[in-house]
């Protein structure tokens, strides 16, 4: 494979627009789309987690990969998230995206049941072994089974049509450990990261890339990070990555994953619709107050203007990063408890 | 609802029998169905964990429940898994199997997202509101976004349709909270334990039946375990706990689930085919292991000869033992680090 | 060992008292060890979690033993907690309490580092080669390395000097397992745990006895329910032990341990003085608030009086239990994480 | 605090040598320490995880301050660990080493009972108010209760004589968080990371330096990674950041640690006799094994000659790395989990 061909830079794990019953709302998801290429982003990564693919049937994750392919129309490359009921189906779905053009599919490691070592490996050797369609490894500790080191190394060094890993630990030594053990006999082997508090640090330790939820959002500032970060203008970097990990906590910990990043979306101008997963009364209460949130982050960007009433400034900026801070300690550990770091 | 219906005794989560093709194999289903009602099974539990329902399209779900319904004609009542994609789909199935005229539906929380209680009060309320079939919550928090007690107890109160919880926490504090919390307002609300480990125990401290895997393989003795219980014969019942224990162990703990569970069903004599998640040549030769154990355990009680060679006694026995424990510490921790208890 | 020597029944992990200036009180301590043996508690464990044993000096760990041995007068039997910095600091005071006359020691796993099954072996592997006096293995891990089932095993098999487990895990299987591994070759080996809201469950498998904290508070209550149970009085010792839950789930989960249980020492007579951890000003006013909830708690077994203003009745009280229930899941899992990395 | 006073660079938390009765052996201790010092270390690190704090009596903790301080004489700055059994006893051994002449002390948070954020505050609040030398948090959630950033931020602001942290969480977005909460109000404060794997990464967010158990056993290498990514030679910074971690990953999970430092300081040249922590038979061959295994990696720097019988190169050094690799996950698993619950 040319090295020109390798997954590299940052895909977009981009969610879904639905109306009014609930469905896909296909033309603003295409707006959508095309926002997000317009603004840079390298890739597009639809039925990701961000993308709530396991909230969707299996035609209906057909047909967003179809829009979004249509959409896209070669502009960037898309890889799209592959992984159905059993191994079998997840072929059929490899299929139907290779005869659709896209790049590659990524498939997650199995989950609910939570599979060792033997069974991860068995799982993507028999795809590797099938696949029309390159395919990206997926691991999320967090929600899936976890796919270890020496998985990754067996699976690399076996099948040629395996190519790349989208590890969303967010564990740095882990990073290292897999590309140290991968490189030497897969030298174009794609590292891609999900975890957007970690990006600068991850890509100066050697990763190509990432699916990060945050360019969904502020496309031009993941990619900023990513230019700055691998042009080594570390002290630049650094100031943004400063400002990532502020956006992505209050996201990710304000609301249950991903509304944080649909209320975020919606105030950069997109009808997002209600989500599949219901939310209670304090739900829709809490989103009202993180969109305010949100608003004053992106409104110091000059994404948008200031909510009506402003926005705190000085100390209270460092009060309301505590307060958010507050938040991730406990939900980080909750949501951690599983991880395989 | 009169007390004569509420959901007591052990339910079996079935095992689905596959042909060479990995289709669903009917007839040895069917004939499985009718082995487990002769030996005194109080009902059916299909589309559960171990019935790999997340390993199956909706429609194959749907198929093994009318299969099942069909073959017990009303000799038991049937508990059918009936989770699905989202909300709208979960409740799609509900209707369906309403119309098959089972008895009610288990329903596990939302898993891949590990949500918080708002989200999965909310998720079950908006089942709860729909429903036209009884159901039960399903906690299962080694695989899914836990149901914690005040959750139980809210969906209790506000929603008569929901009418039990199978919990598989295997944790004795907490059943105790949970029928502590919602008895008062709801005293007909089944609690059921899919922790075999520690069936006697959660039924002294309160619990009406459970949904054991083991009563698929042997059962004779949970069915005995139960009755021993109920009418406190506590050594004898001691006794075939403790019995369980090293069988539920052997099973859980050798192979990845349920394919400890699928090698004990066929030494009783059922071709169950091979499961859906492929296995290593290393894990084949752990199950042809396995298998000699489970014989040797088995024929122990008399339901199957012992293998060719025979089996270890004394001492051995208690190497075994101690194998396995090695095993279940490792397994246990790793498999309760998401844990609720 | 004769059988009547066997550790059995229920063993006081008895706090400390302390004076103004935060050193031992003596004669309050003293006090409260009379109050406790005359209450019928079997036995007393001095230097148990519940004790605070890793805030003394080794020093005052010593004297401790002393004073309730002295106290006791051999009208009940002493475990003592014995674990100092290394082996051999342990085995000085295992000396030490064989000249004081006590029945046993009790010595935890090595903490802070998390010690593998090994080194959990070679540490107690020196203490049974070298003891002066019975070794209780003492497994708590929530807060120490776990001592696994085959290392209990390989202990009790090799020491004879090793007599007895406290387990405080609260896992009933885990105990079946031991007790399944241990007793074909020690059955004479005693089986206590620590968890009092599996008490009842724990001594229906097969568990010999308790070190429970409720005994230190509710001395008449734990008690009772180890005769029910022990006499096989299931309904009886059911409503105890769901009366033990609420209670020491307020306890534990309401204030940092053991702040929760030197306030109810407090409610039933006596100066327990402030503790040698600091609380914050927050945590001294939810003391207070605790201080009422316990008194109701008490009263309504007639131990005190209800509080100025009365407590709660009916539909109330179910609200208070599932407020507890609510910390209770919080709690726990904070407990039981592995830290916030 | 004048800037040019601020706690930054590589700071070595030393073992200990022994002597054949297991007592401090001074002499090797004193010609360690000098070694150390003149092979670039920038401070020194007494009483710390590395240094087995816990298995040494107060006096000993005293003692081996002492004559680390003596031997240094002022050429480098040392922090010492002065966490004794409660905020009494912590006081007298700060008082103590501030009599001594060192920087400052670090003082990990409470361990053995997993505090929350109000206890952990409470606690260096005492401290804060009353030390007579600068203090150093000691975060490291593996052991000890966890000090989330709401907690470091409350503490920084309010106590002066409280002048950094050592994080050893390994966490990158928890470093950002934390430096994002304090240096508004202290922008003088440290930040110190003990977790070598990320060193590079943590670095390059912001951290100043760290305590890092690397530097004990390859001293040069350390301190030219930490020269190399502060001037901002990342290609040559990550390569050695790679070396560190595969060295750093064999001492830490081939062995109980810090057993496999003191295996690899001794290949040093130092004699560092026995450990206080028993070893099995089986691990005293493990090792053996690692010895080997560490002066290969340590060969390849020019630092040991090969052993007898020469080292594995090309493809084997993947072959080592991915052994080390699968028992990563397996003991980075064991450790982060809460128990056997």
């Amino acid at each position: 494979m040319p090295a020109a061909n390798r997954l590299t830079g940052i895909y977009t794990p981009n969610l879904v627009a639905y109306d009014d019953r609930g469905n896909v709302n296909e033309a603003e998801t295409r707006r959508y789309i095309d926002w997000l290429i317009e603004r840079g982003v390298h890739g597009l990564y639809p039925n990701g987690s961000t993308g709530e693919f396991t909230r969707f049937t299996p035609e209906e994750r057909r047909r967003i990969t179809t829009i979004i392919a249509e959409q896209a129309r070669g502009r960037v490359p898309i890889l799209a998230g592959a992984a159905e009921a059993n191994v079998r189906e997840t072929l059929k779905a490899c299929e139907y995206y290779a005869d659709l053009g896209i790049r590659a599919v990524a498939i997650v490691a199995p989950f609910y049941y939570k599979l060792g070592p033997e069974s991860v490996y068995a799982y993507f050797a028999e795809i590797g072994r099938n696949t029309p369609i390159d395919v990206t490894l997926y691991n999320i500790p967090l929600f899936a089974s976890p796919i270890d080191v020496p998985t990754v190394q067996r699976l690399a060094d076996n099948f040629e049509r395996i190519i790349a890993i989208k590890d969303s630990s967010g564990d740095i030594p882990h990073m290292i450990r897999m590309i140290d053990a991968v490189r030497p006999n897969r030298p174009e082997f794609s590292f891609l990261t999900g975890w957007d508090a970690a990006l600068m640090p991850l890509l100066l330790v050697g990763a190509d890339g990432g699916t990060n939820a945050t360019s969904g959002v502020v496309p031009e500032i993941t990619r900023k990070l990513y230019d700055l970060t691998t042009s080594y203008q570390i002290d630049e970097a650094r100031k943004i990555q400063y400002d990532i990990v502020r956006l992505f906590d209050t996201m990710i910990y304000s609301a249950e994953f991903p509304e944080g990043f649909r209320a975020a979306v919606s105030l950069r101008g997109f009808q997002m619709g209600r989500g599949r997963q219901p939310l209670s009364d304090k739900q829709q209460t809490d989103i009202t107050l993180l969109r305010r949130t949100l608003q004053c982050l992106l409104s110091e960007h000059g994404f948008v203007d200031e909510p009506v009433g402003g926005c705190p400034v000085g100390s209270a900026d460092v009060t309301s990063t505590t307060e958010v801070a507050s938040i991730v300690q406990t939900v980080v550990a909750e949501l951690q408890k599983p991880g395989m770091i």
